[in-house]
Parts: C-alpha cells; sequence; structure tokens
C-alpha cells in the first residue's frame, strides 16, 4: 500500500507539474498556435524591438499601423473567395425577379452552376455579378443581407459558418499586435461593407479600420429619411497597385508592418517595406493541401484563379527579406475548432 | 492696529477664497471658453446623457462618434478658404516655371491679384488652380510643401499662422468629447492632404480620422523607391450630400453627434440626427464681426462666397432642433491668443 501510495503520489504531483507547466507556457506565449520556429521568433523580435522604449527602433504608439490581407490571409480564399460566394447566392435569391437571366451570361452560368461558363466570362462577368448583387438597395439594407447570409451560409469544406474560419494563429497575432499598441487595420481587395459587419467578432477589427474596394453611393431623402443608395458602379479597388493608394486614402500613415498571401499585396509590402526604422512584412503561403489548401504556383505547387502566389513573388519575398509563413511548418494548428 | 488686522485679514481671506473658487470653477469646466448659457449647457447635458451607464440612452464608447466640419467651424473660413490661400500662393510660386499663366486664366487672376476676374472663371477655374497646385508631385513632396506653407503663411486680418487660428471653445469641446470616449473626426470639404499634416497638432486629431475631399494618387516605383504621385483627378467631393457618403465610406458608422456651420454641413446634420437614441446636432453662426467674422444670409447677415449659412438652414436647424452657436453671444473667447 506504502508503494502504491508513493507512487499515487508522484504521479499526482507529475500531472499537477504538467498542468502548470503548460498553463505558465501558455500564458507567457501570446501566439500558441504557432510552431516554434523561426518565423514566430521574427514576430516577437520585431514586436519587443519596437515597442521597448529607449531602444533604437522604438516607434511610439501612433506609429504602429499594422495592416492584414484578408482572403488567403486572415481566412481562406479557397474554394473560392468568400464574397463571389456570396454574390453567386444573391443571384440565385434575386433570380425569381430576374426571368431574363435564365438566358442571359453571366447569371445563366451562376443558376446553371456552370463554373466554366462562369470563368468565360471573365472579369467583366464578376463586374456584372457583384453590381447586380451588390447594388441596387440601401446601405442599411446591404448590411441586413450581408449578416442574413453569414448567419446561413457554410463554408462547402469545412461545413462551418465562413466566421467560423479565422486563421487562429493570425487572430492571435492582431491580438498580439494590439496589446502592443499597434492598431490593426484590414487592406483588402473585399469590398468594405461585405467586410465590415463580421471584421469586429472575427478578427477585432472595427468597421473604420477596414480599408477596402468599394462602389458609389449616393445620399437620398426617401420618406423623410435619409438613406445611402448603392449604385452599381465602382469607386475603388482595393488591390495591388491600389492598397498603398488606399492606406493612404484611408490612413495617411505608413504602417510598419503588413501581412498579406498573394500578388495582390505584393505593392503593400513593397509600400511597407519602403520606409524608414523596423518594418514587418509576411507573406502566408498556402502549403497545407491536408488542413487547408496547396496552391502557388510558387514553389511548384499548382497554380490557382484566387490568391495566386506567383513564382517572382517568392523571389520579391527573398530578395527583400519578407518572411514567407509556411502553414504547414509554422502553424501548430490554423482553426479555433480544430480542438 | 487691531482693526488693520482684521481688514487685512479679512481682505487675504476674500482674495485667497475668490482664487480659490475661481480655481475650482475652471478645474471643474471642461468648456472654459464657452458662456454659461443653454448652449453649453446642451452640449455637457448630452455627453452626460450617452456616457452615464445604466441611463436610458448610454452609448458603449465604440459608438461615440463626432464629426467636425474644418473650415467655418473650427478655424475661420474668411476671408477666404485657408487652402485657397494656399492655392493661390503655389499658383504664384510656381509661375515662373509656367510662363504662359501670364496671359492664361484663371492663373492671370491669380497673378494679377485680380478677385473679380478669379470669381468670373466660377468653379471649373477654381479645379483648375487646385489641380495646378496640389497635383504632379508624389504625396511624401506634398505633405513637405504644405508643412512650409503652414509654417510661413500668415492670415491677412490676424497676421498670425493659420494654425493659430482654431476657435478655442471648439477644441476645448474636441477635447471634451474625447476625454468623454469619443472618437473625433474631421469631415470636411477640404483636401484630406491639406489638412492631415496640422490637423493633430492643432485640433488632437490624427491622420487617419480626417475625412475630406481627395484627388487620385496612382502607385509608381521610381529609382527603385516606391511613391504615390498625385494625379490632376477629382476622386471624391466631401460636401454636402457627399458627406454622408464620405462618413459612411471612411468611418462607416453613423456619428451620434455632429457640427457644422454652412449648407455644406446641412446633410451630415440630416444624416447623424436620422439615427435612433441621443443625438447632438449643432451649427456655428458667425455673428461676430468684431472678434472674427458676420455673414449668413441668414438673419439678414450679409451674403458670402464662403461658407454660405441661408436662412433654408436656420429654418432647417429650428424644426429638427439642432443647435445654432452664435459665436457672439455663446463663446466668451474665440482663439487662444486672445489672452
Amino acid at each position: 500500500m506504502k508503494t502504491m501510495n508513493t507512487r499515487r503520489f508522484f504521479a499526482a504531483a507529475f500531472v499537477g507539474l504538467a498542468v502548470l507547466t503548460s498553463t505558465l507556457a501558455r500564458a507567457d506565449d501570446p501566439l500558441p498556435s504557432w510552431n516554434d520556429t523561426n518565423t514566430k521568433n521574427v514576430i516577437v523580435t520585431f514586436v519587443e524591438k519596437v515597442t521597448t522604449e529607449g531602444s533604437a527602433q522604438f516607434v511610439p504608439p501612433a506609429e504602429r499601423i499594422a495592416t492584414f490581407d484578408n482572403d488567403g490571409t486572415l481566412w481562406p480564399s479557397h474554394q473560392m473567395y468568400t464574397q463571389l460566394a456570396f454574390a453567386l447566392d444573391r443571384v440565385k435569391a434575386l433570380a425569381p425577379q430576374h426571368p431574363e437571366w435564365k438566358t442571359k451570361q453571366p447569371f445563366k452560368a451562376v443558376l446553371d452552376n456552370d463554373l466554366e461558363a462562369l470563368g468565360a466570362a471573365g472579369e467583366k462577368g464578376l463586374v456584372e455579378l457583384i453590381m447586380a448583387s451588390h447594388a441596387g438597395m440601401s446601405t442599411a439594407d446591404f448590411e441586413k443581407i450581408v449578416t442574413d447570409w453569414f448567419d446561413k451560409a457554410r463554408h462547402p469544406r469545412f461545413k462551418r459558418p465562413y466566421t467560423e474560419l479565422a486563421y487562429q494563429p493570425m487572430v492571435e497575432l492582431l491580438e498580439f499586435l494590439r496589446a502592443d499598441g499597434f492598431k490593426t487595420y484590414i487592406v483588402s481587395g473585399g469590398g468594405v461593407e461585405f467586410m465590415r459587419p463580421m471584421t469586429e467578432k472575427v478578427y477585432g477589427v472595427p468597421p473604420e479600420q477596414v480599408v477596402g474596394s468599394t462602389i458609389k453611393t449616393k445620399y437620398e431623402v426617401r420618406d423623410g429619411k435619409p438613406v445611402l443608395m448603392r449604385l452599381p458602379e465602382v469607386d475603388f479597388i482595393d488591390d495591388k497597385t491600389g492598397k498603398p493608394v488606399g492606406i493612404n486614402k484611408f490612413i495617411g500613415k505608413r504602417p510598419i508592418a503588413a501581412f498579406g498571401n498573394s500578388a495582390g499585396d505584393r505593392e503593400m509590402l513593397e509600400w511597407t517595406g519602403a520606409g524608414s526604422g523596423a518594418r514587418l512584412m509576411m507573406l502566408v503561403f498556402h502549403d497545407d493541401a491536408k488542413r487547408e489548401y496547396a496552391y502557388g504556383p510558387a514553389n511548384g505547387l499548382p497554380d490557382t484563379k484566387f490568391g495566386t502566389f506567383p513564382e517572382s513573388l517568392m523571389k520579391e519575398a527573398k530578395k527583400k527579406g519578407w518572411v514567407v509563413i509556411s502553414m504547414k511548418d509554422n502553424w501548430k494548428r490554423i482553426f479555433a475548432f480544430e480542438r
């Protein structure tokens, strides 16, 4: 009995110690979903450097601007952009009011689930779909449509609401930066008013820190009440060279850290890197077909229509010291629901 | 002697008490440059109402958005808009590189100081002047040009830098609101990049909280360094119906308080007032020719080209409960330098 008790005692003590150690480790670690690789170390070192008063690379809080692309950087951009899934669902929902869509492209392609015909409609077709599904209502009505859609829509592979698909390591990174006085912005090619209804809840980013593409709106007084009507006209495309333009227009400060995942983020990272002082530029690389997706075409991975990471971007990253995040190697888990 | 001592004692005590009382009053009073009128009371009551937890009209900090017009609301818009004075100075500075301007309107009018010919050039002429003086350089170069101009330029009447002409009561109001958890924005018809170099210093409003008119910019890599070049093309006019559009685009939340002074602010106040819950809409009325300027044409004051306050706006203000601030009656002092 004595031996048993001793063994029990040691076993209990060991379990207790293990729990304690793990709790302490988690408490100390602002990025628990990141593997302990150099990539994680680069982030922590950068933040220490710019937040340590007296350090040569100290950056005052007002200048601690960090910008994040959304699709493919904070949540999946596959099997298609979330906003495109929304547009297709909207076109289907609106189809009864548009009998002409049965025979008119690109709408016919959507109603027939004919992805090949949809692809053939190209960018022009895409803009037509966006305008038909995103314009013609007030901003308040659009917000409700988007919110309702996020409540009901499910990702075809993960069978969960899109709002549960934020990359957990990136959510931790956003929180880590904010805890250190950073102001975190989303700078996305996606529509501002498509993102705003969910960014606070999903990423902790308030509406006024969402930079993105916009369509024109018009102020009108209807039945004595002012409304902003969404017009079927592009106002601004916040992608590629548009990203530095959007950052300058909406924020008016150059970021000291920028995070992207595709050719659409190249100029944002260039613009960020061209400032003086400590900088952090990172690109999420989708190399994890098992847990998420794998595409490039960089590093010999398959090409893609959504969020291309070309070899030229990989080369530029290496040349300029941008850190490429391997989802497979650097992320302990990808989604919060994994455990 | 005894009598003297007693009198001295009382005199000293009285002075001491007076100083103490005045110090206490000032310490308690967040708006010392406002006269103790109902207007001041309306502001203080509104702020108490929306910031008292448990109150029916409590507004959480994230929703405490206050928007301020700039010209005529936070600083003078007479004798002309500050940005127009800048444009005219720039045209004169650039004239040696443009010999053709000597004979070409509206430039000739500027070089001849011919305000009548300038007026005849109308809005089209104005846009030409703005484009010639505000475009063709990088955003960084423009910022330097603006900063240098603010250092050197003096207001023709007050003989001081424009940055010293902020209305002290409005600066106190901005600070009062921020101390109570409000996020204060400028929403001006003026150019964003003309205002940003001075708003933090003058109003405590950081660059990312300046909404205004914009011209297009283009991302380019010059000598290996990325720059944003300012193009001679209007991107967005943040005036009249443009103000709610700009508020929605840049902030994405409806203000609960809005401050203006002219017909250009009407829609911003309508949009703010159309939200539910406690609201505060105010208009600065320039009725103080002695200390600043007096114009309307509302209330029979002279008409003006800069910051018109028409009778119809006065009527709408009365009908909708917008508070009209009389500079003459409501403001103890107008500028910080007054004493």
